[in-house]
């Protein structure tokens, strides 16, 4: 057996406590799995009087990040302090002090990725981030090693357990989103302030980093196409139901274009209707998932929790291993992250993506009104597949009927060009609802 | 890059056609992966006028085994000729050479697996095996590096993809099993002589090899308690459904006394009665799918296609691209597989395993039938949980009731003692039918 491995952990907070507490409580487990012992020489934190879900000796805790990241007797940095400000210092910082850095960052890596590889591939050292995107299940791996021999030419994933969580509300038990959000709230499963779990954010940061690992593509939060849940209505939850389909919010990567001198890469965090016999459909809670369709392999699913102290914790140690083991450090080498101009592929423009489309509307009942809405379409050469018109709602003073347009495949500006001529219609009672649809 | 690594193939039958095809046609690909060219140099076959998927020069293929083991410009030697008595003397000889060796074999490891392992630390060589289990599926990866921070507890896998259709078929379009498993042959998804695939043997193979890698435990295929699907009467699909149950040939493995100074490990493979909602009760079709749950990260799924020509070489491609990287040498050296005496698990006798159960009688509708067969559970000390009545069923002589009675948990010892009472009941007009519920 090589030397102990001296570990230094950069934030110890819900995950950084979970680390802690493996490192320390499983030292033997995790020793024959490494080949050598994982020593966890010290922790740097904001507030050392904080409490902890674990027990560390006083001597480890220290308030001083410079100390860790510096320490001779560190070789490997684990930043858990999460942001993109203090972290990209701890991360840089480590890698020109010579250390292997593991990060769940997903904030980090997806806004400064190329930054952080160039200065990792210079100071020769590893970046490992397997927990950084959908918590306890492996699909970093996945990707990287499991699937080498293919081209990826989609990823359809549920990376936020929070949105996960409260559709599976919407759609079992009827609730609104409101009643939903504040249900998971209550249970944990959101935070006080939902907003970047539930804009859809938080799937976007992670969809960028599998999009660079599958197609090379370097792609911004901000470039890529976002929507969230926090507007959803239990109607369009009811009627897609009725239809066969579940509403899911999915971060989706697909090669659009993928015989051409130029393949393009389609990228984007929507809520999608999903027919419910697809096995994505059926993840439910608080639970991530993602769906790898190689061209070697054909369709895979990865699927497990999302988040949550040990299981993120379980693929942080995971990495604390392949680094002791020496994997990390060879796939790092050849995998070439974030390296800049060798992809084939472009992102698309997301007005360029094709799709078929759920459209809701709701309208008075006057003659006419379908007519109109189907013209506004025909006129973007959008193809209708099925209409559904629906009950009067409640809650509306006058007559108000919702209108359910299934379409053919199209592209999203004809779509948004129609709806925009759609939403300018006299019978129109509230703004044009529409949702991707997966088949 | 380094210099390229030339490879040899034994086999080219259907997955060895697909790698042949892989490495001769996705050349560019496979050296970006593996930071080196990967290069086929010669495939071994028993007749090189078969006509095959792939074409390859005259001068690559030839008849003579050896001459390809023994090629120095050979270090990797690829088994795929299946079997347990050719393929062990190649990957003996191949190990002996001083190549590395991948393979597809499940058979062969599962019979041979503790003198193929110590061959290969002899030799100081690597043997890689992912496509043995669940064909495109990483499995062994996810237990061997992904959860290797976790004590895994129990594996629930679907592992042989023509049994998951067969009684797909049989539970979504009411077949029979005559007639599902016709249907399956015309498809393509069970052989012309189905038996190692519905009598559960090739799941157990596949059983064994996971639990050796879970648990350390070296368990004979002919130890796993095993039950094939080849008896499955559509009745019982049916009763299953009617209680909220879809019926799959499960392998599984678990940590029976887990806390235990002296922790046991439970293996069988057999029709069970999963719940409708259970991510595995969804996998439809010829798919594979392992549920694996660990101490630290919860429950994660792994899902994709079990066997094919392209899935399976996608994963032997895989390992190749390991072992280029490097990777797989490493991991090869800190598993330590099939060493013996390092497991702290023994493996728990199949009839002191503990389960609920799924019991169904054809009786003869007589005054005190059903507390006679109470009677017999009471006196095992098995508690009932529900008893149902059906209508009589068609196509026997006499007025012949179903009773299904659903159990609490119960040792499968006493499960055995009382149907062996029930069996001699004079109301009884077929012998009982029983079937594990996991809940």
């Amino acid at each position: 057996m090589s030397e102990p491995l001296g570990i230094g952990l950069i934030g110890c907070g819900t995950v950084g406590s979970g680390v802690a507490r493996l490192l320390t409580q499983e030292s033997e487990r995790l020793a024959t799995r490494a080949g050598r012992s994982l020593v966890l020489r010290r922790v740097a934190v904001r507030d050392p009087s904080k409490p902890r879900a674990v027990t560390l000796p006083a001597e480890m805790v220290t308030t001083d990040i410079a100390a860790v990241v510096r320490d001779p007797a560190i070789p490997i940095v684990v930043e858990l302090v999460g942001g993109t400000s203090l972290a990209r210092t701890v991360v840089r910082d480590a890698l020109a002090a010579g250390k292997h850095v593991v990060t769940a960052n997903k904030a980090l890596l997806a806004a400064h990725g190329p930054e952080i590889f160039a200065a990792a591939r210079q100071a020769e050292r590893t970046v490992c981030f397997e927990a950084a995107v959908a918590g306890g299940v492996p699909i970093i791996r996945a990707l990287a090693e499991s699937l080498a021999a293919n081209q990826v030419t989609a990823i359809q994933g549920i990376l936020n357990g929070t949105s996960n969580f409260i559709l599976s509300a919407m759609s079992e038990k009827g609730m609104s989103y409101a009643d939903a959000l504040a249900q998971a709230q209550k249970l944990g499963y959101a935070e006080a302030d939902p907003t970047l779990d539930v804009d859809g954010s938080d799937a976007a940061h992670k969809l960028a980093i599998l999009a660079q690992i599958a197609f090379g593509v370097v792609a911004q939060p901000a470039e890529i196409e976002r929507h969230g849940i926090d507007t959803i209505d239990a109607l369009d939850v009811r009627y897609a139901d009725e239809l066969g389909y579940t509403v899911k919010l999915l971060a989706e990567a697909w090669a659009a274009e993928r015989d051409s001198p130029t393949p393009t890469v389609a990228l984007h965090v929507a809520p999608v209707l999903l027919r419910k016999t697809d096995m994505l459909a059926q993840v439910r809670g608080a639970f991530n998932a993602i769906q790898v369709v190689g061209d070697v392999v054909g369709e895979t699913l990865y699927q497990g929790p999302g988040a949550g102290m040990m299981a993120t914790a379980s693929s942080v140690v995971a990495d604390l291993i392949d680094l002791a083991v020496g994997r990390a450090q060879k796939t790092f080498a050849v995998a070439n992250l974030w390296s800049g101009g060798t992809s084939r592929f472009s992102v698309v423009p997301s007005d360029k993506v094709r799709s078929r489309f759920y459209l809701r509307l709701l309208v008075r009942d006057l003659p006419g009104v379908l007519a109109d809405v189907c013209q506004a379409l025909a006129d973007q050469e959008i193809s209708i597949s099925s209409v559904i018109q629906h009950e009067a709602v409640e809650g509306h003073p006058e007559q108000v009927v919702p209108l359910v347009i299934m379409t053919h495949t199209a592209e999203t500006a004809r779509m948004r060009d129609a709806i925009a001529t759609i939403d300018r219609l006299a019978a129109i009672v509230t703004p044009a609802v529409h949702y991707s649809v997966d088949d």
